[in-house]
């Protein structure tokens, strides 16, 4: 808790928050004050050609136990997300040493790059790179927001390190976050068990219509965006209700033009965010919303075109690694579901080395990228017992041929 | 035809429009040059204290037949909007002169301050004073969405006349009007004989729901204005549609706060623009709206706070005036229909005092206030041989009370 409150210092915001996006100076302060604290349990310290950096607790020659997250954080974020999974790994080493309990394998914490995606896209960016996802030349070339390039920006904060990517393969990786949704908080349960990450279908849809007074224009004459968006976006509503089960579908975004009360509009802009853990009911989703997006068009003599703006293939993590979250959180007295996440973690690329699995807690009001996120002591406590108890079950278990 | 196409070079803007906002240099200059013709015909000009200009061709004791129109202009006006009704009143009178013939009543024509309503509102406000509508008081205290005061910027310009207000009640008005709209051109039909203006509703509606994060909020859990606004724009077209007949209805306006891919918004603000020509209608299209927010309210956990941003009730123009547009544009060889107009004219206004009527003649592809608006010259010529013979005949009519 001490170590949580004293990273949230570091680029605080009004209500309570964090602004430090990545790779700026705050981040760089935010990494400065890790990574003493790291020096001071003794750990080894590697900054990657990406900037991701890992603090192992070096007393085994095989591959260690890692666990980690990311300390960067969206313009108006929280002071949990992220930083909690990473400052419960250091709570567990130095719990670990002051026991006088030394693992079968070493335990490392990472810290990845740019996982909020907020200033650099794509989000997950330096877990995607540790795990040989993307190119390190390609992850130099991105551009921020602001017109910086990442290559620079991690040489002028000091955080390009000369250790490659794809990184050490770890035995295996656990990760402790906050939920970011209200579903643990809503069904009274303490630890979230996660299963896997919802697959995601991000589209970005133009309808372009005819631009006409809103008066003098009989409805049956009309080509209207403005209608076909909405009807839209009712199908959807009612395309997740048909789907059930983890199927959500969202319209977070609508820009009209030119956007007046008098006018019916030319054109019409949304996003559709669609996601599904299963990966066959995610594409019959898409298909459907393709269907009835052509129908429309015909029907209100407008044209639809759709953009693809991001599109990931749902993760399942391993079920060893699930399944030991949830008895080792029961056995602590815990109450505890499967769930899968909703949103993307660092974990999910891990996934691709390893045996993987996170440890979710609850989030108060399922709030998330936002000043007020907060989840109580007594929850960050017990979240980061059971990762000390599944790092130390993880140290002592043989994957065969995974690991 | 000439003077349409001098006026259209004051306040010329790219693509063959013009920009004259009320009270404007560019309206300034758009009155001298109507003036002079005024004063080339030998016109008696006044200007009262809203500066609506009459000029009056004097040949008679008794209340003048008025015409009328405006030449302000919307922000990319185009060069009919107005500017056609107002010429096409000194083209009659030209024409009378020039062939010798005195019609039995003072023949006048008016242009009407801040018809449109793009720089000051309300729109039609000139017309509005003139007809006792608004006091001259509150006309002169409107602020500009520039800051600028009404009474001042009259005096600015050299248009702050001393004729009180309300005017002069003419014997009967008559105007003339591009259509703004795409049924005549749809129809094939040259002149319209309008029936009356369309009532409008227009509100403004807020919707305040619960953001959330997209991918980790179960749909069940969800408060979604986006998809509130939705569905309430899908119904006001359902509703359009199930109350038929002249039922307007459209949502020209949405904002989402945050507006973003990935977040459930928090607030939505969308505008209603209802129309109908049948006020008992109209108001029964404004209650099944209220009670569908209500339902809706409720079904979805959002708040839905409505604000009246404008009501006008229909305007029945004089049956006796539409029944002699209809019969002399006939009489002259065009095809002619009955329709109400959708939008607002200052013949609305001034229909308070006298028995009044207009006439429409088709706009290509019902585009309107845009510098694209147009009208065939032949169509134009159409209509003005019409307004002709209709201000004759009104000149001779007894319309016994209401004279």
């Amino acid at each position: 808790m001490h170590r949580l409150m004293a990273l949230a210092e570091v680029g605080a915001i009004d209500g309570g928050g964090c602004n430090r996006l990545a790779l700026t100076d705050a981040d760089r302060d935010g990494r400065d004050l890790v990574r003493s604290w790291m020096v001071d349990l003794g750990l080894d310290l590697t900054v990657d050609v990406v900037g991701n950096m890992i603090g192992t607790w070096n007393i085994a020659d095989s591959a260690p136990v890692m666990t980690g997250s990311h300390i960067d954080t969206v313009r108006t974020g929280g002071k949990y997300d992220g930083n909690y999974g990473v400052l419960a790994g250091l709570e567990v080493i130095e719990t670990l040493q002051n026991a006088g309990i030394t693992p079968s394998r070493s335990l490392a914490v990472g810290v990845f790059t740019d996982e909020e995606g907020a200033r650099f896209a794509p989000d997950m960016l330096g877990s995607l790179v540790y795990a040989g996802g993307m190119s390190v030349e390609q992850a130099h070339d991105v551009i921020a927001i602001d017109g910086a390039r990442l290559g620079d920006e991690l040489e002028r904060i000091g955080y390009l390190g000369s250790v490659p990517c794809p990184g050490v393969t770890p035995h295996a990786f656990v990760e402790l976050h906050i939920e970011q949704g209200p579903l643990l908080e809503v069904n009274g349960v303490r630890i979230g068990a996660v299963t896997g990450v919802q697959g995601i279908s991000w589209q970005e849809v133009t309808i372009q219509g005819q631009s006409n007074h809103a008066g003098t224009t009989p409805m049956h004459l009309r080509r209207d965006p403005a209608y076909a968006a909405a009807a839209l976006t009712v199908f959807v509503r009612e395309l997740a209700a048909r789907l059930g089960g983890h199927q959500v579908c969202t319209v977070g975004k609508i820009d009209l033009h030119p956007n007046l009360t008098n006018v019916v509009p030319s054109r019409a802009v949304l996003t559709l965010d669609v996601r599904n853990t299963d990966e066959a009911v995610l594409q019959r989703a898409e298909a459907e919303i393709e269907s009835f997006c052509r129908s429309l068009a015909e029907r209100e003599g407008v044209t639809i075109t759709r953009k693809s703006l991001a599109r990931f293939e749902p993760v399942i993590f391993d079920d060893r690694v699930v399944e030991m979250v949830e008895r080792l959180a029961t056995a602590r007295g815990n109450t505890v579901q499967r769930m899968p996440s909703g949103a993307g973690h660092d974990a999910q690329m891990i996934a691709r080395m390893c045996p993987s699995g996170m440890i979710f807690v609850p989030s108060h009001k399922g709030l998330s990228h936002n000043v007020a996120e907060h989840t109580d002591e007594a929850d960050l406590i017990a979240g980061a017992n059971v990762l000390l108890d599944v790092m130390c079950e993880l140290a002592e278990t043989n994957f065969g041929a995974s690991s």
